[in-house]
């Protein structure tokens, strides 16, 4: 925990690859960078996450239908859709080092003592980026041997670099300018070949997004349901970016999951505009109802000239990370572009028709979009804990019960009394039977409940000697450690509640 | 309906499509040929599979683990798991028509007549392509206006011919010899680049089976987890293969998703003997249990001289298809061949630790292998059924509960009555907290009853003006379409038991 009560990434990522929440991929052939394994708990958690957001957003509401579209698709689709074009980030080659990066992640500026410049300092992003500028600006004063005072660095991004300074901003790699090459656009979409031939024609790429499968299946899913306008069609689904710098653990990865939502309205700017707002509160809210700390979460508008032309309105939801205030989720107005550019492409009628009224037309749409594994390091960095319990200190995880990999933990007080274990057990069977519990009866009690705090599982069951007189059960809650005796049928009433 | 009472494919294929379960991938670009898309009924029907097996095989035992792998490994995975070397399909081109073939479908055999080679017949794969051969025989024989009898032909895959029938053998595109060229190996994996430069040091490749992500994470599995021999770690996830001739619907496509479980055991043969036997019973058994047609399913053994070398056995499940008695499961006992491999490639010691005998060993392993989208396609078919009830024909889908889409259909008596439209919405209400609903209050009783037989719902209620006075409601049956009449905890109870 830092000063401010916050978890660093170190303890987030130990606590993963320890309990068995995340791996990195391929380990044992030394890692494959951006990509990442989720072990017997992160698949849980995953789970619970994708279903929490399912069961929400599309199975408890009328207006929504889901959907699950091949991630690969045909490539005129991403052709319609503008990622063959645009779908790319800025990078920079060092010739020297072979080393690569975003040409938008890597900030440089002149250095200028008394209006004279002495050369160019180059940092990559960070937190403290200007604090590192200011101290290679130095070094390079000192080394120069030049009296005066240093004006104020201005770091700009090398993106927005021009010709004459390409040859002047020293390599990050190295530290000596010359080698960066100028700055090319990179598209992020994974090529592959479908078919035995390696040509043009066969062409296909991994999805960027899982949004574009919903556009082209607009007029699927109007034919097969007869759902009216307003209504949303929702995904869950894997993505791929070829990121030139995945970072930042599972935070920005090249293969992740997003939970994308497309939700088609009549048009109208007002009625995008309460559309989009009550969105962000309908996904605001749902964010906090699996327990994101209410005071780590932001909204902040998209300037209206930094929007994509075809966009209305993007707010992204932010989350508190350890690495910084960094976007968790896009609530995105994106008018009709999608279902335009599709039906322009594809030259198939894709409009509603509204019986009402008469009318055909392509409708708006909102698109709230959100990361699975982006959801789920926010949720670690939010549960992890820290308190003092009988003097010791305790760690662990106040994860919402629903999103809890494990909801019970069971133990027999000890393992070598058969009538406890034989009692254990047979709740065991019951409880099971309902939800994804684990039994446990090696060690010290207090040592199988700080391993169940660990990994967030929020109630705990002890059967003792009283358990076998009078069938009551001790009842340990995570968060306050507080016991409770009952029977259990108020154990299953509790939990029940609760997930 | 077939004369044996089997759906044919064609009415799979169009009520996928009509309510919405299947659609062709980028239908809308004319379609990418083995690439599908899930529809609103689908990814629940999907969703509910997966959630079944998940439930049933991971979290309801004891002595097996979840994990959820990377797509996209390190190459060196595929290396050492024998892939890039062996993975392959034979193939064949016609030279002409620029057709692209598998080898080891496509038959020919020499026409005879009276000892006279008069030439060669070829064949696609295809259940009376003994038929089709002796056909083009006889046209061959006619033509060249030669008397006597035609002996019998002999098929044999062209993947087995030899260099001097290379030219003899027709082409299935062109029905003219000559264009046929040497059958070779095709590798099926999916191969992309990862990272910005497209060299052979950045190739990777999406991976064919989820299995080799789970033996890479043994290691983390063990040293992440408590758990002990025998335990198993399962799958579900994505896995592609490139191949040349998708066909069969679901049955066969390039995008698909496995639900793949690795159980591992303790050396020896008696005991891979025993687990393997015990799988297949119970993979079998679960099959059943999710309503398959027991008449349907059979087992078939691979014969030892067809098994891969470090294979001991494979036991396939097969599925009495439309198309065929085609393989459903695979489930093989595979030795500890992959962890040797991973062992010897990565350099790292994956041994596992016995700590009561002392002894570290690579353990054996069993594979039950499903792939997801076949077992749907199972699901549909099986439960595709027809009857009559009051003199007209239903057709409905026979779905276990546990699989419906949709578990309960809310319906009032008619939709211009509000006291009845209230009470229903108020039922719906409290059915939806539990489980995926659908309320309909447009169409008589009867056609509504229909719409929800044809997706499989297993139950019905009708809102009705004795509702009004007594709180009961209509119970219907899909299966019997017998009607009862109860309270609400009374649906509660049965629709509760059931799912």
């Amino acid at each position: 925990m830092d000063k401010a009560g916050q978890v660093s990434m170190e303890a987030i990522v130990s606590l993963c690859r320890r309990r068995g929440f995340i791996f990195q991929s391929s380990e044992i052939y030394g890692g494959l960078n951006g990509f990442f394994d989720y072990g017997p708990l992160g698949v849980e958690l995953r789970n619970n996450i994708k279903q929490a957001w399912w069961r929400d957003m599309v199975q408890s509401r009328e207006d929504m239908v889901g959907l699950d579209s091949s991630i690969i698709a045909h490539p005129r689709v991403w052709k319609a859709s503008g990622h063959i074009e645009g779908f790319s980030d800025p990078m920079v080659d060092c010739r020297v080092s072979k080393m690569r990066y975003r040409a938008d992640q890597l900030f440089f500026a002149p250095v200028v003592v008394e209006g004279r410049v002495l050369g160019y300092v180059s940092v990559l992003e960070d937190v403290d980026m200007q604090a590192q500028a200011e101290e290679a600006a130095n070094k390079l004063k000192r080394k120069l041997a030049v009296q005066g005072s240093l004006e104020a660095l201005v770091l700009q991004p090398y993106a927005e670099s021009r010709p004459e300074q390409w040859a002047l901003v020293p390599s990050p790699a190295t530290g000596e300018p010359g080698s960066l090459t100028a700055p090319r656009a990179f598209n992020l979409m994974f090529e592959t070949h479908v078919g035995a031939l390696q040509d043009a024609a066969s062409v296909a790429y991994l999805r960027p997004e899982t949004a574009q499968g919903i556009f082209i299946n607009f007029r699927n899913v109007l034919d097969s349901t007869r759902i009216k306008l307003p209504f949303g069609i929702a995904q869950i689904g894997k993505a791929f970016r070829n990121e030139i710098t995945p970072r930042n653990f599972i935070f920005r990865s090249r293969e992740f999951e997003q939970m994308e939502i497309e939700y088609f309205i009549p048009l109208g700017e007002e009625t995008w505009r309460k559309a989009h707002a009550e969105w962000i509160q309908t996904r605001r809210r749902w964010l906090e109802s699996m327990g994101l700390d209410p005071k780590r979460l932001k909204e902040q508008a998209h300037p209206q000239e930094k929007l994509a032309h075809y966009a209305c309105a993007c707010t992204d939801i932010l989350f508190d990370f350890p690495f910084g205030t960094q976007e968790l989720e896009g609530i995105a107005a994106r008018g009709n572009y999608d279902l335009t550019q599709h039906s322009t492409h594809s030259g198939k009628n894709l409009e509603y028709h509204d019986e009402v009224t008469g009318e055909r037309f392509l409708p708006q749409v909102i698109e709230p979009s959100l990361g699975v594994d982006r959801m789920l390091l926010a949720v670690l960095c939010s549960a992890y804990s820290t308190d003092v319990i009988d003097g010791e200190e305790r760690q662990f995880l106040r994860l919402h019960p629903r999103l809890a990999p494990i909801k019970v933990g069971i133990f027999p007080l000890v393992k070598n009394k058969p009538e406890l274990v034989q009692k254990a057990r047979e709740y065991y069977e019951r409880l099971n039977r309902r939800w994804n519990v684990f039994y446990d009866a090696s060690g010290a009690i207090g040592r199988r409940y700080r391993r169940m705090d660990e990994i967030g599982t929020p109630f705990c069951i002890t059967i003792d000697y009283q358990t076998l007189e009078d069938q009551s059960v001790t009842l340990r809650h995570r968060d306050s450690a507080v016991q409770q005796r009952m029977g259990m049928e108020g154990v299953m009433a509790v939990v029940g509640e609760a997930v």
